[in-house]
């Protein structure tokens, strides 16, 4: 069975949770308390050493770290990934986008404000931060000015991706209220069948609801 | 023809020349002033909504940006791509954690040195960034005790995206004599052949040597 190291209030952990609802898989769920420096046991390093979470164990074909290779890797064949290698590219465009420009501004001020608090040096980073994380919003409100997904003609993992972190964008103070796209395609996403929200995350096998 | 626009001294984009080269591909490379605000103006901006270099223009299917993205796309079924689900998944692995925990540190702090200089903001975040790095080349380091090459059992994509900074990092004063491994993997890919050195990156039409 495959098993997934996670941490209940990462985004990160969060895409790989909902593609696999999405796809009605069954899994073991591992919390992991990476406050207290469990990603960073050596066991965990073992098995991803560059101790983040999460990490999908895939059995004899061992464990499988960042979030959005893992994605990559349970939507092969599966209508959240394209066919068409152009279709394939601008998937990972996003993908990238996500993990260089959106999750580093948007997902590490929300940390901060919700789990580390704002320190000297966090504080002084702010503007910059939060620049970024806007700049990434108008980006994708740019992008769904002409398109209902990123990355293909229907809902893929990049909107996976890029949904985590934005849909709980504002516990880090970006106010979405002036992105209408963006809202909207988040309403799009959440309302896919087999979708599951980021919290309660629960621990031990998962399953897909009954009738699902 | 493809045409690729990028900057001569940055690693992203140097990832794509590179793998043109490997690939023997003639192409047309137009040069773009980061520093002078080039990949800003509504033209760019029309390619790249996120501004950045590298882009490639595909022709009547486009442009297409993120250097890693890029290097999939022109890279899928060539030998710099492996075939197997698992080996593409572990070769995405490394171009994500390449994007997410060794550009923003290594190839950061090297601009700073080399283009922007340490102003206070910039030399506060300087021994986060600099330990930041330093991780990243560990990992690499363990990584490489048991596999001589990232994400599959030749050269892949994922060792053309961690070769572009990796390579220079002491440009931004992250001496690698440390790291055997890592210094015995960077001579094993500017063995391959084809190779391109970062500079000189000549304008216009590039073309594969002669020959080769």
């Amino acid at each position: 069975m495959l098993r997934l190291h996670d941490s209940q209030d990462s985004g990160n952990g969060y895409k790989v949770r909902l593609l696999l609802a999405l796809l009605g898989l069954t899994y073991e769920r591992v919390e992991v308390d990476i406050l207290n420096g469990d990603s960073r046991t050596p066991g965990f390093l073992a098995m991803n050493p560059n101790g983040r979470i999460p990490v999908l164990e895939l059995g004899p074909d061992g464990p499988l770290a960042e979030s959005n290779a893992i994605l990559w890797y349970l939507a092969e064949g599966t209508r959240f990934l394209p066919s068409h290698p152009l279709a394939r590219a601008r998937t990972l465009q996003w993908m990238f986008f996500e993990q260089y420009s959106h999750e580093p501004n948007i997902a590490v001020v929300r940390h901060w404000i919700c789990h580390l608090g704002l320190d000297d040096a966090r504080r002084a980073q702010l503007p910059a931060r939060r620049a970024g994380g806007h700049a990434a919003l108008a980006v994708m409100e740019t992008h769904l000015a002409t398109a209902p997904w990123f990355g293909g003609g229907a809902m893929t993992v990049a909107d996976i991706a890029l949904f985590a972190y934005t849909h709980v964008a504002g516990e880090g103070g970006f106010e979405l209220a002036g992105y209408p796209g963006v809202t909207a395609w988040l309403e799009r996403v959440a309302g896919q069948p087999g979708h599951c929200p980021m919290l309660p995350a629960p621990t031990g096998t998962v399953s897909p609801p009954a009738g699902g």
